[in-house]
């Protein structure tokens, strides 16, 4: 059976990933990341959904991404800022090389474990305008981790990354979650940890955008709901 | 004064990086990684290293790549074997995607101190067959980079990663080390992690020839010297 390597946050992205690279065949290991986010209610998330989905493996990197601060999801001194969807600029909750430090590590793993497919749920479309969810830079990546891998410099096996929302409305998205039969009541997304999503900040205004117009209900609880 | 992020392990190469990056005017900013080695005096060793060097700040970023073993230099259940120069494939020491997890890492670090320079001490030439030293890989991680930071990609600060002893010996580095004051004895190359250097591995013989052919005494103790 192929195995692949999904980057899973435990939010909706990631966690339709996985189910897609499932109903693709693949042998799951999931990769989650404790890297001292100001909320860990995404991690036991993940740790739901790998769950319900039945991975074959469930693997949680610790690091101190925290050690340098620069964002708000990951310095408690710098509030989480109420949604804006005219934002020009760069969110402050944007976490400086995350994607590619969350990437290395998938090629670290999937090198390891002989995997040649690694999913990520990263869009261009509804997304917070993070650098590192663009198509040119996964691609950038995927080329970097073929050189820098043995399995792919030395042997020919080429590791892809799979960004299949890359192009997809956040709708479309749980359009299809829903028909592969995810249980968004599992997910986390809101960029704060308390008991009930906040329903405010960026992201929990994308998500609830995005339910609307899929034409769902949102299962998780909302303090407020814009 | 401009800043660089400077990848410090302890050892010979990026101790001498941090000096040359100091005697090129940058104000250092150095980057340990406690990732799951088994042998932590080369920590101990970076800690020293940046203190005597005069560093700016040093972070050390805790990390469990040990996670998937795949090593001898995370997994304990495999032997770092004798040093081997004539061996022609990949050598169990290897780490997969260590230097793509540590440039990442530094890139974010660099995002978040304003650097525009990242030194790694890699080199094409005396290394042990590692597809993450070479050339190629650098300038893939570069582009990388500049695709993943906003710093870069939206700022046009691009990041660009120096590589000093890319197509030098070991043994001119050890020169050029000298020459720039660098203090040998703080360093750590043995992959082992006994009281002396073993004297035996790939990384000790690599490091005992250099000595020999630029002239100059190794000021480490040696259990025994091949």
């Amino acid at each position: 059976m192929k195995k692949a390597v999904v980057l899973l946050s435990g939010g909706l992205d990631s966690t339709t990933a996985v189910y897609l690279a499932k109903s693709q065949g693949y042998e799951v290991y999931a990769i989650s990341f404790d890297y001292g986010q100001r909320q860990k209610k995404e991690l036991e998330s993940a740790q739901k959904v790998a769950l319900a989905a039945g991975v074959k493996e469930h693997i949680v990197v610790k690091t101190n991404m925290n050690a340098w601060g620069g964002s708000a999801l990951t310095d408690t001194n710098i509030d989480v800022p109420l949604g804006d969807e005219n934002r020009k600029e760069i969110p402050v909750t944007y976490v400086p090389a995350r994607n590619m430090i969350f990437l290395s590590f998938a090629a670290s793993y999937a090198e390891v474990i002989g995997a040649q497919d690694i999913f990520i749920g990263v869009s261009e479309v509804d997304y917070s305008g993070y650098v590192d969810c663009r198509k040119e830079f996964i691609v950038a990546m995927e080329a970097a981790i073929n050189l820098g891998t043995v399995c792919a410099a030395e042997h020919g096996k080429n590791i892809k990354i799979h960004a299949p929302f890359m192009n997809m409305t956040k709708a479309d998205e749980i359009r299809l979650g829903m028909d592969l039969g995810v249980d968004y009541s599992l997910t986390w997304t809101c960029y704060r940890g308390e008991e009930s999503a906040c329903g405010e900040c960026d992201s929990c205004i994308l998500r609830l955008k995005a339910f609307k117009e899929a034409g769902y209900i949102d299962p998780i609880p909302y303090a407020k709901k814009a």
